[in-house]
């Protein structure tokens, strides 16, 4: 589990990349997003290559995506020498990674992230997958991408809200692992913060705990701080009218102060850094309004969490800023409160 | 990669088994078949636990049937904690598994193959998969199940159609491993062969060269003798009338008189050797009617075998009886004089 991430310009880690590999036929993944924006920076250092362009959005992280994209890799005869290149954010990497790990039981691939949330966290780790029946990345397999090519200068493709999004599972990474450094980011408005280098902290950050335990039985659950819930808020408002969806960033936002507070009722951490951490959480990304039949709804949903075991519901929570623990057992009744305290 | 395969009554190997896990929920996969003729004997030794039954067949390998397995542990609220039982033969194992391998990004699951194709094969070595478009295994993965529990009496549910398309594995197994097992085997006629002996023999054979080379990347190829024709044909046949269509291992000892003729033009077996090979796997399947315009499709499917690099259709040839090279590149005028002898 030695993942090769590169932050560097394209041009230059592609080039270096595919020296040192001969493959059959590369195909490159985009939606039609990066095919405007982003795809052309990549046409421009790459070989002779196809490319399959999907629909953006998380809402076509679907099995129908996939046979469409596994039946141009079919129809375009990839053998297992071919090597696939995800060029989007987490949903194309997610899937594009995924339909390359289960095509011919797994050919080559490597991510291109173009969105922060992806450069600082889905691309790496090889976790892949879709959703399912509404469930987010309920189908997937770990694998390991060949290489995570990450150009920070594809952020200036993105809409501020994307990158907003994606700056939450940045704070993340300070809360559950650096508290020096969430001391730092904290004191700085968004519009401050230094993206290469908050880059190269998260991506080394969750590279270290991925490594201890590439599956997920143990350490590497602290990763999802702030998930449990924040999945369930996020799945939540996807049958919402589009207006009032959330993005996958700020739905977490909402779990980690519910997720803090629940630290705190546990007497996990204290009060003081529960304020700092709602505080920065609630400037940064607002509140969002959960309706009381809401309520109900995302606590089930939590029943479907890939961390628990059996009916427990299991939590990775705050041991002070800059520390967390894992399977913690959470009743329906403190989840109803961490609830209520977020909407104050 | 060290699999894990009991022979002996499932009662005592499946009592053992569970013995050493908690698992949360126990779901069982089965097919009409199987539930009639199987699921008995193992409902009479497994605790509480839910059954999957889909339709049987090769036909029925389908990510279509898979979402309907997938949708079934979602609504049984199948956590990450639960064990698959696979109950059946190699369509159950490789989609039973597949699905449990994708569920959640990957559920523990064990196997327990009914038919002496899965006993001596599919079961062994951690190939999953389902078919795409009409192409065999098309999608999968490569994940080795939690056991493999094999129990020689569900043989005599067997049709002996189906018995004998199985036996295909076990010669290929002694022809590419195995010199003496070849001479011992070929002596004998069909209804003479002591399948406890002859499953025990191929399961070892095959876990050998699956723990040097689990993703075949290499020497396990040479498990591929017979089946580049003889998937081929097999796929071929599958959009003939019912009546016609070819059992798997059918398929596979056409393949390995085609590719045993192949070995021989390449001057790597003799005459004698090629002779006794096909004589023995005329008695046992008889000849499979080829028509002329069959001839360049089977060519053609041949491309999508998946081991193949770029435009090159790669073989698996015996090196003498009880020996097999891999990666030899054979072209579609050297596979249409095979078929040729083939049809004499």
């Amino acid at each position: 589990m030695n993942q090769s991430v590169v932050i560097a310009p394209l041009g230059e880690s592609l080039s270096g990349f595919l020296s040192s590999f001969q493959y059959s036929k590369v195909v490159v993944v985009v939606d039609n997003n990066t095919k405007k924006h982003c795809y052309p920076a990549l046409k421009a250092v790459l070989p002779r290559h196809s490319v399959v362009t999907v629909l953006p959005g998380e809402s076509q992280k679907t099995l129908a995506t996939c046979e469409k994209i596994w039946a141009i890799l079919t129809k375009e005869e990839l053998d297992r020498h071919a090597l696939v290149i995800n060029l989007g954010g987490g949903v194309i990497g997610d899937m594009g990674g995924f339909c390359a790990a289960v095509y011919k039981r797994g050919i080559d691939f490597i991510q291109v992230p173009t969105t922060l949330l992806s450069q600082v966290d889905a691309s790496v780790g090889g976790k892949l997958g879709i959703d399912f029946q509404g469930f987010k990345n309920h189908l997937g397999v770990f694998n390991i991408p060949k290489s995570v090519l990450i150009d920070p200068k594809f952020l200036s493709t993105l809409p501020e809200r994307e990158l907003r999004s994606g700056f939450a599972e940045v704070i993340k990474h300070c809360l559950i692992a650096d508290k020096e450094k969430w001391e730092e980011i904290r004191y700085k408005d968004f519009e401050e913060q230094n993206w290469e280098d908050l880059i190269s902290h998260s991506v080394k950050i969750k590279q270290r705990v991925v490594e201890q335990d590439p599956t997920e039985k143990g350490v590497r659950k602290i990763l999802n701080f702030g998930h449990t819930l924040g999945h369930a808020v996020e799945t939540c408002f996807l049958n919402k009218p589009a207006g009032q969806r959330l993005f996958h960033g700020e739905a977490i936002a909402v779990g980690m102060i519910m997720e803090s507070y629940l630290s705190f009722a546990r007497k996990m951490i204290d009060q003081q850094t529960l304020t700092n951490i709602e505080e920065f959480l609630f400037a940064t990304y607002g509140k969002v309004a959960i309706k009381p039949d809401d309520v109900e709804k995302i606590i089930s949903l939590t029943r479907q969490d890939k961390k628990n075991k059996g009916k427990e519901v299991r939590f990775s929570l705050l041991n002070g800023a800059g520390q967390c623990a894992y399977d913690i057992v959470v009743t329906a009744s403190e989840m109803r409160k961490s609830i209520a305290y977020y909407l104050g």
